[in-house]
Formats: C-alpha cells, sequence, structure tokens
C-alpha cells in the first residue's frame, strides 16, 4: 500500500489527477473505472479541460464499477451521475464508455478481460467501509461481479437508503476478485469523517464487515488522503 | 484461476515442472518460492537432472516462505525437507538460497521485494485448508509474514502435531499479503484426500477458516491437480 | 538475452516446450506466435500429445508472424506450413487461429495488441540472418508489419528461392517493432550450420544486413541452442 | 508510440510532470532516471515543490543515463547539472541518487536490474538525432552502457564541442539496449528547431545516422511536444 497524504482536499485531487492522466498517456489502450460521488468532484473539474477533445485521449476507456437500476430510468444511478460529472462535460466519445448492468454484470468480468484488463480503478470508502457496492453484510470477496436482491432485509444501516431512498430493489456491482486483477488501485478519501474507517480498513485485519479491509491484499495500491482522513493512518 | 486436471500424478508433476523451467528461462534473475512435503517429490526427481549444474540457471534465487524452527538444530524444518529433497541434489549454490527465519521474517518480504520479487511460488495445500503455514484458526491474511507463538493453545486439529509432534513453540510465514505480490501462483494437489478441501477452498466463499480460501483473489493462479484431488472441482 | 546451450536437439526441443506449455497454463487469454520449419518438428511431435482435446488449453490463440502467399492457393506457404505440423495433428480449434494474410497484415498488429499482445513468439533464424520474413536487402525495422512485392529484383541470395521456388511475387510479415512488443521472444537454433550467423547476429552490432541483429535489443529474449549452433555464441 | 502535441511548453511540461509524479505514486520502489538540458527546466520547476520534503516520494531513486566528466572536476557535467536543476532543490537524498560514472558504466546496467529496473525515463532529442550520449557516428545500438574515448576525430559537428567546448576526451552513455528496458519511455521537444529532426527520428527509417530512430521500437514510447515541435509529426 502507497499512503499519500496531502494536506488538502485541493492538493488531494490534484495527485490523482496527475495520475490519471499519466495512465491515459500510455501508448497502449488504457481502460479506466472511475468513481462518482462527491469526493472525486473537484478531480473531474480539473480533469476536464485537460480530456476534452484531446484526439490523443481518443484510446482511453471508461468502464462503471458498479450500478443501481431505478424504477422508469433507462440509466442507472452510477452511470447517470458519472455522465453528469464527467462523461458529458469532458465530451467523451460514447464508443468509450462501456457500462456495466444488471444484464450484463456476470458477462463483464471477461469484456474487461478481454479489452485488456483494467489499467486503473479510482474508488471511494464509504464511512461503513464499503467499496464499489461491496456492502458490509453482503460482501462477496470471491466473486468478479454479483447481483445483490434486497427482497430479504438486511440488517445494515445501507439497507433503507438503498431500497427506499434510491428507489431500487437490486444493484450489481464487481467483487474484489475483479479489483485485485486492476494493475493500479487508487482509493482517495477526504475530510474527519473518513479518518477512523480509513483506520479499521488499511491498519485492521481483514473482515467482510468492513469490506474496504480486503484492498489491503491489492499488489499496487496507492491511498490518496487530504490531512483530516488520513489522521489516523500509518504512514506506510 | 486456470485450473489443470491431468490424469495422474505423473502428469501434475510434468505440468508443474514445465512451468518451473520456464520461468528459470527468463533473461532477468528469477526468483522462486518452492514447497516442501509429498505432493512434489517427483517434481523435484524430473527438475534435478535439469537444472543440476546448468550454468544457465545460475540466475535462479529460492526464498521459503515458511519455516518451523526444531530446538537443538541449527535449520528448521522446511529448509531441511528443502535441501534434502531439491537443493543438495540438484547442486544449488547457498548464495542462490535465501532462508526465512524467525529472525528475520519481518524484513523478508522487503528483501524480497528489492530482489525484484517472486516471480513464481509453488505450493500445496493441507487437508484443514492451509497453505504455507497460514493455519487454520491463526491465519492472518493482511500479514505480508508473521510469527505464530503456540504458547497459548489453539483449538485446532494442528495444534498438538506442530507443538508436539514437530518439537517446536512457534513457526513463522508469508501471508496471503505477499502471496499476492507473487507473479504467478501455482497449487498442486493429487490423491482423493484433497478433492474436498479443494472444493471448499477454490469454488467457496473465503473464509479465515479455509485459509487457502483467499488464494481465489490472485490474479494469475494456476491451480494443477491428478484426477482425484481435482474431481470436486468446477473446470474454471 | 537469455542464452540456454543444450547438449541436443532433442534437449533443445524440450526446453522449448516447457516455456510454451508454461505460458500456456496461465488464467489469461494465452496469445501464441510459432514457426514453421524443420526446428521445430520435434517440438510439435512432443507438444501435439500435451495440448491435443486438453479443455484447460482452450484459451490459447495463434498468430502467424508471416505469409507467402501462392498462386492458386488459397491458404499461404506458412499457415500450411503450421496446419501440417502443429494445428492439424493437435486438433486446434479454428477459432483459436488467427492468420495473417496479404488481406489483412496491416491491421493484424492492432489486431493482436486488441487481444492483450503476443505473450510469447516463437521463432527461428535463417543462415542469412533473415527472421519472420525480415530479409536481408528489405527489412524495414521500424515497421510493426509490412509487405515486400518481388517486382523489383533484390540483389540477394534469397530472392529466387522466393520468387520462383515458392511460385510468389510477394509477401508480408511482422517486423521488428512487432517483435518487441512480444512478452517473451524465443529464438531456436540447431545444427552447425547456424553456428555462425548466431555468433553474428546475437554477438555482433546490429544491420539490418542481418536482420535478426535487431532482436538484441528485445528486453526478454531466450535463446536455445543444441551444442553445435551455440558453439561459437558468448555464453550471456 | 503515444503522441502527445499539446499547444505551448507550459502544456507539455505540465503533462510530463504529471507522468512524473503518477510514477512516484506507485507502491514499490521506483528508480528514474531524468535528463537535464533547457527542454526540462519548467518541468523541474513544477515538479520542486510537489516533492520536496514529501515523505510519500522517499521510495523514489534516480539514474543518470550519461555523463561527461571534466577535467579538473569530481563530478561530471549531467550530474552537476541534474543537482542544480532538481536534486538540490528538491531535496532528494544523496542515497537515493545512482551516479553512472566513467568508472561504473559496464557495471550500471546490471546495477539497475538489481534495483528492480527502470519505471521511467525521460529524455530529450537532439537537433542532430542524438538521445542520452548515443550521437551520430559513434551509437552503439546494442550495447547497454559503453565508453567513447574521443581520442581518434569523428567526423561529427558535435565532435568539437564535446572535445573543446566541455574540455572533456571521453564520455559515457547508456545505449538503446538499456532503453528498451525501460518500462515507460517519455520524449519532451519543444520549439520550431526540434520539428524536423523529430520527423525524421519518429516518422521514417532506422538508421544509426538518426540514433533516436531506433526509439520507435521500444514497446511504451511517449512523445509530448508543443505545437512548434510536433508541427511536422504523424498524429500516432
Amino acid at each position: 500500500m502507497k499512503m499519500i497524504k496531502t494536506a488538502t482536499y485541493e492538493e488531494m485531487s490534484e495527485a490523482t489527477v496527475n495520475i490519471l492522466l499519466s495512465h491515459m498517456s500510455q501508448e497502449k489502450r488504457v481502460n479506466l473505472s472511475i468513481t462518482a460521488g462527491n469526493s472525486p468532484k473537484k478531480i473531474y473539474e480539473m480533469l476536464i479541460p485537460k480530456v476534452k477533445n484531446k484526439t490523443y485521449y481518443e484510446h482511453v476507456h471508461y468502464y462503471n464499477f458498479d450500478e443501481v437500476p431505478v424504477e422508469g430510468q433507462a440509466v442507472g444511478l452510477t452511470m447517470s451521475a458519472l455522465n453528469e460529472a464527467y462523461f458529458e462535460p469532458a465530451a467523451i466519445q460514447p464508443a468509450n464508455i462501456h457500462p456495466m448492468t444488471t444484464e450484463n454484470y456476470q458477462a463483464f468480468p471477461q469484456e474487461i478481460a478481454d479489452a485488456g484488463g483494467l489499467d486503473l480503478m479510482l474508488i471511494g470508502i464509504g464511512a461503513d467501509g464499503h467499496f464499489c457496492a461491496n456492502m458490509p453484510g453482503t460482501t462477496r470477496f470471491h466473486e468478479a461481479a454479483y447481483r445483490i436482491d434486497l427482497t430479504q432485509k438486511v440488517a445494515e444501516p445501507w439497507y433503507e437508503e438503498v431500497k427506499k431512498d434510491l428507489n431500487t430493489d437490486c444493484f450489481v456491482t464487481l467483487g474484489a476478485k475483479s479489483l485485485m486483477r486492476v494493475r493500479h488501485l487508487v482509493l482517495i478519501a477526504n475530510g474527519q469523517g473518513k479518518a477512523e474507517i480509513l483506520k479499521q480498513a488499511l491498519n485492521g485485519p481483514i473482515t467482510p464487515q468492513i469490506p474496504a479491509s480486503i484492498l489491503q491484499l491489492h499488489p499496487n495500491f496507492t491511498v490518496i488522503t487530504d490531512a483530516e482522513a488520513g489522521a489516523l493512518l500509518k504512514d506506510k
């Protein structure tokens, strides 16, 4: 694990943008999987002007790592958020965007492998220790991709939010098995609210109750935080 | 996971020898970690004449992945077994053998990394699901290398054997974190006695009660069995 | 460069078979490019029984590295030779065989890249220093793949043979640029007749007059010879 | 080859800084070889504040790729220039700086290999097509590292400059063989004065008269230019 504790959210974002742009600058087809949410907002703000209409980034392809279908909507929550935050403002070509859905999630890991594998995945971490949609209580470390149906109530705080607020009865996600195959795994976290869970997930034992704890096993794993989120973490 | 179910112990051994020799045939310094025990006996029998006094394999280095110190003996159980089964008959130069001991185990993973990392590790699996010395009840997935002291009795079948029969009060082992960094992980298993545990470890969920189950996460993992050991395994 | 000087043609072939089988034993899709001709005859003899009808090698794909179209024949010389020597007796599925032809050669390098790149290429060397169809007098090191039309006579010994004996007026080949992208490049040579050219190609300066001399630049290059072919080569 | 034609020197420098910082952000020991000269001045300006006293970059090591000893000076031209432009202002620890000299150049490639190889090399190109100190008339593509003694006059424009102005009678450099082993090779060029040579070196045939032309063979080669330097280059 490579710890990069920066001072500010701005610095955290800048360090992450560097890594994203560098992977994009390779000769080969580059496959990225990036996260939606609040943590990366500044990252995409910085990234968009550097990527938009740059023909030398035309060989960069994007894959989402989870999806939450919403009743009556064609596009799920994750892709909607990525479209708004990055794909549309950066004018990424549809042919370079490869959505995982509740239909194709089982074949998705092989599709990624056949395209040369993921060069980089950018993820966040939830205050409950989840990564992608690997949630406490439903995580399946050994699966490359799986679907969770919310038919049977799970005794976890996130259940209500996902089931009710997000108005869905299932979600799909890549599992730890797929993340272990990513060449460079980057986790970003900012703010005091992430300090305690980062310590538990990255400096503690591996347990499905803290799904992100499994990521300690990744052979090329970079963690980038601001001062607050990194406050309780060992330097190495 | 790459499943190679061969018909016989002979074929399993031959398929493994091919992989070992191939890694040895690279231009770079090659770092291997190989297992002692019964399963690989035929492998070393086949390997020795191909390796002995071959100057073109002088760049191959060896690391043990665990060690059990024995009271009143300078060399531990693992290294003793490897010396007898392979290092001595193959005339491997002492400078190419890098022992992990109860003294240096904490620094060993970094020593391996500084030497370019392990290209291949050959392991077996115990009927109780252990790999290297990652035992049910004492496994620590998140550690690169760790030591288990047998001061406090562990409620596991293996405890008596290790403590009494092996006449030791501790052992050291590389952990799952180190194995995830090996470029090619190869597990061999033969005989009916391994069929059920292989099924549980490789086709079931990941759990510390079956330490080898974590190996499903390895990105380049080859499992080679004879017909009996592979009988209950999925083909992929 | 990794030099493996074995004693006999038999040993050279066996060492090469080991490397081929090992690459085939990886988890990922495996892409190989193999040579026709006399040197590998024993290799394919040994390989066929180990590969034929083995479901665990179904993920292995094959690409030819050159082709010589023959008037009035649907299949060129290279693919015809490979079909006879290996693909047919080993019962390789047509879907796993990817022929380069005079039609598709320009797109072929990208097709290979999109499939994950070549894991291993097995080549021989001509007494005139040619590799694949990179011939003295017409070599283009900087091309990934190119076509040579035999309209203008080339002042090289090979010209008559190719033009007349092979009854063709052109050929296509992968160039040095493509070979530099192969993860593991293996060159085999046996017999006294190859000793002098091997010395010039591998221990001398790089020159288009000895096309194979460029291969010295490959970062993971293994040369396997019998005693006669390796007689004049440095050990490293 | 990956072409990144940016609009300005500022943009070229920023794109290069991204790549440098990204490689530095890996978990493993990172080995870099960077260039002195005018082109990278802005790069180091941008890089210094991001690297200075950052403990998370302590695992980054530096190697020079050539050296020109100067009579009566302990440190050669290249290391002096790198010290002034980057190592000193960035407060890089001496233990992380590994100088190649006229004494150790023969052992230097192996020293680099034993340290895990170079992750990235940043180079420029001369108006005469030289890279590192691989000069027209004295280039040796097949050498990993070599020394040129200026005892016998070479009929090349650079001879006078090196011999007289630089007040030296020899220089050492890594050769193309070493560069082919670098995981990511990055060439920067800015200004009209580089446009013509870039075209010849990167879009023309490979010839020792234009040493940099050999770099077309590198499997992961990124070229970053400003608008002027890239004006005559193909986009791919």
